[in-house]
């Protein structure tokens, strides 16, 4: 661990403007070094600021915000890099803490998948089965139609298991299983109930494709929300820089680590399968180029989705800039793998970042779960007060 | 100074990827620590990082490009939040440095000053007259126009003094003294020559702002530009940081200082007079607002000149976004005020930066000289040339 000691004679100039604990008062450098700059390391680092902790933060990436990152593109039009991210939770404290530093753009997302030809609601919906099937069925006609067709499964193990034993095997091939052999390189039949268990499946005409309480956008974008997160000035930011070229020299207390936790013990059981991912971005001279913000293609082509921002952020450009997702097997880290392997040598990696003492593992990747972006934050939020020695409340979903 | 001693038998990780002189490898921490992103830092960072050495830079505002920073403004409109900064220059070298970083866009800038109730093309030219009085003069008869309004003066010392002589007093006061009087609080009798020498007179009718050889924006905006020049991994980028803040911690071998010059010594022999702006930036439901980039007021409001972004950037956009300045004594500094006696408080601090051994002083601000965009880029290439101990050549204009 790259750790270094600190000269404790060394008055520090900076002990006026921040509540500091008696041994920091004695200390030279910062009182945390944050690895990552996304949800996880920003909500640390604005929380551990805020309580008069000096921080740096790093990233090895030239900028703020993690996956969320987003940024103006050649033609001007907002766009995430690293693919659409839709904010969306049921956690009052979670929307209402980023509210601190972000307004607000209502957003409900929508998503149409390509299937026989046509563009369908998923999840699937009443009007999905109509209009696959070209049937007239009500809501009562519907649940009944999933009965008829659902395949009884003993145990419900795996994602296919999810599936079939709801909507039935055609849905399930229409709509589940070549999205999802895209998407993971692995048959549902290899992948745990709750990769496909996110999806759910509806009797009515909801074509929402999330049913959280709060849905929506950062109104001048997510990049924006992390600047003021970041903006105390007891947050130092420092871009372009992987922690291990700094860490040797730069004073610290305590480490918070939110990269791949395979990467922090130099993969010393092997190396913890992600998902990778690698985008297409497109600007095309056209107001609109699809009807809803996402299309899914579980059958065709080499990618599983395009979605098209302006939907998302509601720009208005004369011009508009999309999205196409190719998922791999290399790669940034992106979607830890959910299977039941995975998370066994996920075990043994966790048992090492327990036993570290002055580092804490925080996020998507350094606890490999498969978390979105709230969930990310009230794991953070929950650190945090762990960190401070106040006890647990709420919990990560 | 703060100067970290450095241990000298620690290995370092990075001598594999740098080429480093035998003083380096013994080294840990940076070669370089550089005070201040605008374009004097950026640029030395880039030629430092490109010749093997590893530099910091930070910077207390919390994002790169010092005052030629521009982002896009809650309306997505492309923005300068420092004011307008077009870039011109002569040098074939400057932009040929600069064209490594950027495609760009060709503008040729365009300024009207509202003057008795017109909008009259500035510099004065052979419109400006003619709409001015009524008149039909050909080139010719303007160029015997001013020559018998042209006010004799015996030593041309002060701005008023250029003015006067070149095209008499009415002209003078309707497009020179408001305006001066305004943005430097002083009248151009106080001022030196310099000021107003930078405005030149044209008997023909070319209406461009500047006559320089190279006049374009960068195409997609001066903070990409930046980026593009601070990408290296030898360089690592530290925001929302005051370098006092870490130089007492953070191990470094030569410091490159590109703020203002008496800050640097604490205000050892007083402060040295900057003139500052503020800003107002309005967004407007309008697809154009101004007739050019920029109109001038010389004699009426309290704000200098209205600036039109979409006009200098070429953004398409159902709105726009111009921002007004008003000068002011305290604040940012932003021109230094060249006066003689500034001119002699500056030698005195000139003369202690000589002698700081440790640090290179480069930059508007580090130097005190109220240079361009283009000049200060000159000026720190030249500088690099200086610290590889080559030879100089060219010069900063
Ligand atoms: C394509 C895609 C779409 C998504 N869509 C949604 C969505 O619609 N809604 C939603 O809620 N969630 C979505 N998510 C999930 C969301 O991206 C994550 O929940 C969230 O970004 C995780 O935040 P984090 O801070 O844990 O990790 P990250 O955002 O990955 O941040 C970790 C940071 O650590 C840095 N880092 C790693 N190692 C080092 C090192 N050695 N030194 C320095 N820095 C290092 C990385 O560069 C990275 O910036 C999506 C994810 C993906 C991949
Ligand atoms: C309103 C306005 C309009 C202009 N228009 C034009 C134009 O049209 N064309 C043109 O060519 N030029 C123009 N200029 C001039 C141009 O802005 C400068 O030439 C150029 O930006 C100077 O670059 P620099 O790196 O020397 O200084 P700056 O860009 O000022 O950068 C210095 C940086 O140092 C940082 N700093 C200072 N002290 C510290 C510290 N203690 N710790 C950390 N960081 C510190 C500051 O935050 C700043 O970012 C204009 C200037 C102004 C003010």
């Amino acid at each position: 661990m790259p750790m270094t000691d600190l000269p404790s004679a060394v008055t520090n100039e900076r002990t006026e403007q921040t509540n500091t604990t008696n041994e920091q008062q004695e200390s030279k450098g910062f009182d945390y070094l944050i690895v990552g700059a996304g949800f996880a390391g920003s909500v640390l680092a604005e929380r551990l600021a805020s309580s008069g902790q000096r921080v740096l933060i790093v990233d090895r990436r030239p900028h703020i915000g993690g996956n969320a990152y987003d940024c103006y593109d050649d033609a001007g039009v907002l766009i995430h890099p690293y693919g659409p991210h839709i904010f969306h939770t049921n956690s009052k404290d979670v929307f209402e803490y980023l509210s601190r530093f972000t307004e607000w753009r209502p957003y409900q997302h929508r998503v149409l998948a390509s299937v026989d030809g046509q563009l369908l609601p998923i999840p699937i919906n009443l009007d999905t089965v109509n209009r696959l099937y070209g049937l007239n069925l009500t809501s009562f006609q519907v649940e009944e139609f999933f009965a008829s067709v659902a395949e009884k499964v003993e145990q419900v193990r795996t994602s296919e298991d999810v599936v079939v034993s709801k909507v039935g095997r055609d849905l399930y091939n229409k709509f589940f299983r070549g999205y999802t052999r895209k998407q993971w390189g692995l048959d549902p039949s290899e992948l745990d109930a709750s990769v496909t268990a996110r999806v759910p499946t509806r009797t009515n005409r909801d074509n929402r494709y999330f049913a959280d309480t709060y849905q929506a956008m950062p109104l001048h974008g997510y990049t924006r929300m992390f600047q003021n997160m970041l903006s105390s000035p007891n947050i130092k930011v420092m871009l372009n820089t992987d922690y291990r070229e700094i860490a040797d020299f730069i004073p610290f207390q305590h480490m918070i680590y939110t990269g791949p936790v395979d990467a922090f013990f130099d993969f010393c059981y092997g190396k913890l399968p992600y998902r990778s991912l690698e985008f297409r971005h497109e600007t095309h001279d056209t107001e609109q180029l699809l009807p809803t913000g996402t299309v899914n293609y579980p059958n065709d082509y080499a990618y599983t989705r395009v979605s098209e921002f302006k939907h998302i952020t509601g720009q208005r450009h004369h011009q508009t800039s999309v999205v196409y997702e190719y998922p791999r097997a290399e790669g940034d880290p992106y979607y830890p793998v959910p299977r039941p392997e995975n998370a066994e040598l996920y075990k043994k990696y966790e048992a090492l970042a327990d036993a570290a003492q002055d580092v804490t593992f925080v996020g998507r990747l350094a606890t490999y779960r498969y978390y979105n972006m709230d969930q990310v934050v009230a794991q953070a939020l929950a650190t945090f007060r762990r960190l401070q020695g106040q006890p647990e409340q709420g919990n990560a979903e």
